[in-house]
């Protein structure tokens, strides 16, 4: 198996509710059947029904909500690009489970969770290098295993 | 916010059983810390303890399972390659959630969950372009929005 991912895909609520909230931070996709797909760098982020995804993937969609144990994160350049970012989520209808703040690892970085819950680490961590185009490039920790 | 993903970080149980897991589909990361970072393109997978990713978001670790209304995917260039890719997992330990078969949009993929229920569509679509890198490029839908 190749060592990528090709897309995310958030099942949401109310697609509307959940595009309005990514397209006011700034975000634009394309919808095609009550789909939106966000070009995301080399990948693509997806909003579909939670209920569609859940039968797609063999599921039932009346799984419990809580915490899904997986979250996302977009590192950025600065600690004041952190909070601008926060504050966009908040001001956008997200919901700030940890507001940002110093981390164990030298950094500085936020939570907040969608419309639908889905997390986000918003995170400024200097031993991370981001290439001109965002990419995220991994250090080389010294411990390879 | 820019539009991009950095990091997918998945609560796991048992760090070592989701790493053997990952390098027996063929991954190969970086372990620091009992984190393991593996380089995906252009952002990176990350494997943490459920119970420090659910604090560090201020989130309760407590929060039921089930359908956590998220799923990553890895589109591939054939049919063949699903195939493969879906027995590799199972082979490791992986749960087959939906068998791969023809898709509504012509295309063929299954779902598989990991150890942990992290949910992971194997795809081949057609419709969507695979640069040499593995890079997935959206079409226009022609439906703008």
């Amino acid at each position: 198996m190749d060592q990528r991912v090709s897309l995310i895909t958030l099942g949401v609520d109310d697609v509307a509710r959940s595009k309005a909230f990514y397209e006011g931070l700034g975000w634009r996709g394309q919808e095609v059947e009550q789909t939106v797909f966000f070009q995301a760098g080399s990948m693509a982020v997806v909003l579909w029904g939670r209920d569609k995804l859940a039968d797609d993937a063999g599921m039932s969609a009346d799984g419990p909500r809580g915490f899904a144990g997986i979250a996302l994160a977009q590192n950025v350049r600065s600690r004041d690009e952190v909070d601008r970012v926060m504050a966009a989520a908040r001001n956008c209808g997200g919901t700030v489970t940890r507001a940002a703040a110093e981390t164990f690892y030298g950094g500085y970085a936020g939570y907040f969770a969608d419309p639908d819950g889905h997390l986000w680490e918003v995170a400024h961590n200097p031993g991370f290098t981001l290439a001109e185009d965002g990419a995220l490039v991994l250090p080389d920790f010294g411990e390879q295993d």
